[in-house]
């Protein structure tokens, strides 16, 4: 087994199209392949408010499969820690034996996340996409960001946060890493009016992007729901929007569909296309220049197996990490 | 974060009374605390005839909550490998920061599951049984054996599996470990005849003990089944047993329960009592020296927090394992 830190992942995957194009082939796969992705685990303890994600995904012809965990625990920064961690199990996908562990406290999944909107941009917004608006001021809204400008000609961005200071903090943050004027908004609306791509990178329990906002042409990425109670999108704007999934199955349970679902503005027994089915070409994503499109990220596990096995490969070559013995006794008394 | 191996292990925790106790404790804090222990997430991956269980749980006041991965992989033989495999983590319950890896190659499941056969012995067994009958050739029919010697003054065992020289030689194995005579019988029902405990142990897929074997006053510990197709158990059984579960939801499910549903003997609305509703007297077990008692266990992650909390405490007061830095950057672009 060899084990990576996080300094070692950061050294072999960054946030580049390499990235996008490997997440770009996991949603593929899932759409055109017989993939096994069971249902996330999910543990609460709400004594500190904890909770913890288990996903992971076998996709046909990737050597390793990865088990992720991500455990997010809300009050971990009074105690000066961060509230999101986690980790990743690689394995072998002939034998079952773990070939590498990835101590990469959340990094991949950043990286990753990032990525599928990268991959739903390229696929579902305007080619000539020039103007975005991020709603979330945390890191991932940055990445978000950078992810978005490796596939569009993004000049010019608007940030809009619950916090003003947060957002201009961010905003001034975003402009001097990023290269291009990245402005705070003084409100959601400002921020999407005019948009071409729209991102929602927050942990909002109620709407923060309205129905009535929404520009004929815009791309939606959303991005911030991954459990029951998360909800980005106003879901009146079911009736105007052309909807993508990452994954049918669980956008119905967890992601900005459910709460459609819930409010009556989407059927729940309704087909929408998934991602890795635009991809594939075998479902249709933007229907014309002026269509809305909007694709829900909830997180799944092809994600986490594509990123894990291209950093595992990279990190193999680059000859990092450190090999562990994991061979023992094997029969006997205990 | 320690790293701790099968070695290290292995010197921690053995199957003695005091893993015994601490599974128990697991059991009992499963009928009398909020535990929190989600479904058991599974992967197939058909093509290398793999499957890999995810379980876990917290219980509140125990300090850590363990996640266990538990492949099987069924060609492994042909690769000169062990089909089971697998490893815990132990996290912190307050902040969800990883604080150990236990490299056990599945050496403390194997542990802990003999252990549970040693508490369903002590709470449903009648106190003097002296003879057991072991169905299964495997190593958890020795450990399984070894587990109920702590807590029965078992002085003599049958033993029974489809292989009859397997059986000829796990029979010799075991007498010369555990120090009593244990001998190879004819057949299942020769085993069962006159036992006073019988455990079954084997992968069947189709019952290997017969309803019309069962005499009043014996003991089964089911602990074969963790998976939909498998089945050890005789549904008509269910007309002369009384029945605890592990876990009932799971056991509904996964366990000899569900084919009793399936088979029409046992309804899937009726309540059945947990082993730690038995253990902490709110529910009854044997009801006489004459009651037929069986408990169906199918694994829970109680068992695996509960061992793997044991066995980390003991690693580090011992000094033993590894550490190794986990920390990374936090922030800023990837």
């Amino acid at each position: 087994m060899i084990i990576l830190t996080e300094t070692d992942l950061r050294r072999s995957v960054s946030l580049d199209l390499d990235a996008v194009d490997c997440v770009e082939e996991a949603f593929l796969a899932l759409a055109t392949k017989a993939v096994a992705m069971p249902p996330i685990l999910r543990l609460d303890i709400p004594e500190y408010r904890g909770e913890v994600d288990v996903k992971t995904a076998y996709i046909p012809g990737v050597e390793g499969f990865a088990i992720k965990v991500s455990p997010g625990f809300f009050d971990n920064p009074k105690l000066g820690l961060p509230s999101l961690n986690g980790l990743m199990m690689l394995f072998n996908s002939r034998t079952g034996l773990v070939e590498a562990l990835l101590l990469d406290n959340g990094y991949l999944t950043r990286v990753r996340t990032a990525a599928a909107g990268a991959v739903a941009a390229r696929h579902l917004s305007r080619p000539e996409s020039r103007i975005a608006a991020v709603l979330g001021a945390g890191e991932q809204a940055g990445l978000q960001l950078q992810a978005l400008m490796l596939v569009r000609p993004i000049a010019e961005a608007r940030l809009w946060a619950r916090d003003p200071a947060k957002a201009q903090t961010a905003a001034a943050d975003f402009t001097a890493r990023l290269g291009i004027p990245v402005s705070a908004a003084a409100s959601g609306q400002a921020a999407c009016t005019g948009a071409d791509v729209i991102v929602t990178t927050t942990p909002a329990e109620s709407p923060i992007l309205m129905a009535d906002w929404l520009e004929p042409g815009q791309h939606v990425t959303a991005m911030g729901s991954d459990a029951e109670h998360k909800n980005e999108i106003d879901p009146a704007a079911f009736a105007k929007i052309s909807y993508v999934a990452d994954n049918l199955a669980q956008t119905r349970r967890l992601g900005e569909l459910a709460h459609a679902i819930t409010a009556g503005t989407a059927s729940a027994e309704r087909w929408f296309p998934e991602l890795g089915q635009v991809i594939a070409g075998k479902a249709g994503g933007r229907s014309g220049a002026a269509d809305i499109t909007l694709c829900d990220l909830t997180g799944t596990g092809v994600q986490d197996t594509a990123i894990a096995t291209l950093a595992h490969r990279r990190a193999v070559t680059a000859g990092a990490g450190r090999v562990f013995e994991t061979a023992g006794h094997r029969k006997g008394a205990a």
